[in-house]
């Protein structure tokens, strides 16, 4: 029996554990799923015979390394400032490793030790950073074996929900950590490259600046900027690309929204607000308004957001219950941000038969023999439930077969790496479109960036 | 004769020395004037028999040593920063200390040590730290002794251009540091208390978010809100005060404007943009803009920032030149903020004739045998000329007299202090009234804050 530490048993490893489970006896994989909380690894693998759940503390070296010496390839499912301590004994006792978190400079730091000992380390192998990757550099590198030159890719996903369960004035609810909704676009200025232009898009317009999006048989959506699109320029290949640009979707009309908050300070984390805990929503609005006293929280915000009567981001405002002066925020030494993630959750978390989506979208720019073409390729996945959901299923599963084709050798070149090679993504893909992970792709008139103004 | 060191020979020195120079027979001083830059320590001492002029690097500790064991008060005018290893020198050789500079940290830290021996460290007394505190706590003081209980202070200051001077349509011109005022408002949503109630306002709101002031013979001026209003409340003690605002005073006008460049980012001064010394004007202000290819960037700019043709705004960003495709900004690896303070300075620089202007307004608010009184407070202070700055002698007047009134033993109770006691404020307000530095008072009926909304 080959054994497979998975070490962190959340969100996201409801998927990525039923896989192993299903694969356990014709692989010959015994699982064991260390948490520091021993019931969330128990419920997570039930009474499976090729399972076991340990309590693994990650800061505990000694329980630690006993687990990673036992195993074959160690999974490590823990938020990515953890990894490193389960990396560096993965380089000592000589284990393969898998996570689905970008690669720190700490982990970075490894490569040479991993090469050294010829051991795949493979990471950003989830949904986003993982299927984005790889379905990318899918069609570049095809794009480019067709003799094509590269001079277009754009690229948004979003976490969302399901059509089937979208039911408030948003079209959002909180699919993931809502505490990174509330800080999204936050900490600099959004940077990306336009048809051979450098542009920055400062925090207080970020939700202003979006661009549309239309998804066959789901509608239309909408994305914003994401901080770094140039971050993976060089490592696609793509440094002398026109266009550059990764964004957030959305559905229609949510930035907009959102925006009021940004303007208004609401989702500022930086500072604490006096007496939070006694506080009620309509007094952390008028936090933000200036004094007067003759007039309403509600006149206030509509001057200063200048909201006309009759437009709809009011009907949002209301839907989230913002000018009730009876709710107590109920948050001692909360930041502004806190706060309003309290009052985001009473209104947008998931019921219990509420189902996720994932929606990708790439754009692919290219030049041959003197034309220029475009191809679109969209992905779109749907939860099955709250446990296995669209999440999961994206983050899990890629990470799942990552796990196994290192383990039987199908991959090998040795490394601190990301799935961009053809040895990686190609098997992976393949079998992720057995799961009903795939995308669609569609050639489409070349339109530059920015079509609207020119169709 | 008494030797003064005084250490850095900066802008805010002329008054000072000066003032220092002129008394030298009747106080018997000799001033020694140190400087990292020599020339520069010549030049403000000239060929005055009482006067000297030193090298002075604060780093070197053999050489500050030395310097300071000859001096009989030591008054610092560098940058805050550097105080701490001339504060500690100064405790130990038991030598009296005067900056303009806000209390650092540190320099509380020493506290004890001043008091133990006896020192007088006063801090905060040039303009703004210092000026205001003093006539602030005047007033507030005797509206106490005289049995009024505070429940409103509003203190505005601003360093301007004087009115003879004012010729650009910002009607504004750099009077001092212009980093400074690029990055004004940046690093935290402001604070303060109106009413009783707390609010918050965020930078991208700063410059929306101001109040008029009228000044008798000056016409109308605005301000917006500084970092922390409520930093003095407890030095003040104005714990129970129900508004407590602090602004920084601009011409009418210029908030509005300023505001453009907030919204675009290009007050940002945490990242480097692309080939910045290459960049002409218009790409500069074109990084924050969409891309077309169609459109100019004056009607992206127009749109984005939803000016209408006849509006005044257009005709200031005209002024500045900022959409010159010819000129480049010549700045290797440049901020936004940096980039906008070089075009700014094009404009914005003082002629070798300008004058510049300080105004400070107070509103101090108070309750009496159940009525209520408010009585406003202003200051305007124009400058002789380029050199005699209405700022440096706001900020060099106090700090000298301070100086003298310390060495006399006329201020005497030890510690690290600001001026805010009668024994310190008192005599240094006196004696700046026969300089021309005077408010004029003037009792109004109580308004509350917002009294727009009321009258």
């Amino acid at each position: 029996m080959r054994n497979i530490l998975i070490i962190g048993a959340g969100k996201s490893a409801s998927y990525l554990i039923k896989y192993f489970l299903e694969k356990s006896h014709s692989e010959n994989l015994h699982i064991t799923v260390g948490d520091i909380n021993l019931e969330s690894a128990q419920k997570l693998v039930g009474t499976h015979e090729n399972a076991s759940a340990i309590e693994l503390d990650v800061f505990n070296q000694e329980s630690r390394q006993a687990a990673i010496k036992e195993a074959a390839i160690v999974v490590s499912m823990l938020p990515a400032r953890f990894h490193i301590e389960v990396a560096r004994d993965c380089v000592s006792f000589g284990k393969n490793m898998v996570t689905a978190s970008y690669i720190s400079d700490e982990m970075r730091a490894l490569d040479d030790a991993v090469k050294e000992k010829g051991l795949v380390f493979m990471n950003e192998i989830g949904v986003d950073p993982g299927i984005d990757h790889m379905s990318a550099m899918e069609v570049i590198d095809r794009i480019r074996d067709n003799g094509g030159k590269m001079i277009l890719f754009e690229s948004f996903t979003g976490g969302l929900v399901a059509p089937e369960s979208d039911t408030n004035l948003w079209n959002y609810k909180f699919t993931w950590n809502p505490r990174n909704v509330v800080l999204a676009g936050q900490g600099g200025a959004a940077k990306f490259i336009q048809e051979g232009t450098y542009k920055y898009i400062p925090y207080n317009r970020l939700f202003r600046r979006t661009e549309f999006l239309n998804v066959e048989g789901y509608g239309r959506f909408e994305a914003y900027a994401n901080r770094d699109s140039l971050k993976y320029r060089s490592v696609y290949g793509l440094d002398d690309v026109l266009t550059l640009y990764r964004g957030t979707i959305r559905r229609v009309g949510f930035s907009r929204a959102w925006q009021m908050f940004v303007i208004l300070g609401m989702t500022d984390d930086s500072y604490i607000m006096e007496n939070s805990a006694e506080m009620s929503y309509r007094d952390f609005v008028n936090s933000f308004l200036p004094y007067s006293p003759t007039d309403s929280v509600e006149l206030k915000m509509r001057h200063n957001l200048k909201i006309d009567q009759d437009d709809t981001l009011w009907e949002k405002l209301l839907e989230l219950d913002l000018f009730n002066p009876n709710k107590k925020v109920g948050l001692k030494d909360a930041t502004p941000a806190q706060i309003l993630q309290k009052i985001l959750m009473d209104s947008w978390t998931l019921a219990p038969e509420d189902k996720d989506m994932i929606v990708m979208y790439h754009k692919f720019g290219y030049e041959k023999e003197g034309e220029k073409y475009q191809i679109d390729s969209k992905m779109v996945i749907l939860g099955e439930d709250q446990t296995y959901t669209a999440m999961s299923k994206t983050v899990g599963l890629p990470v799942a077969i990552a796990t196994i084709k290192i383990l039987n050798g199908e991959i090998t070149t040795p490394g601190v790496q990301l799935p961009i090679t053809k040895e990686v993504y190609r098997p992976i893909l393949d079998e992720l479109e057995t799961f009903g992970i795939k995308f669609i792709e569609k050639k489409v008139p070349y339109f530059g960036y920015n079509h609207d103004t020119i169709v």
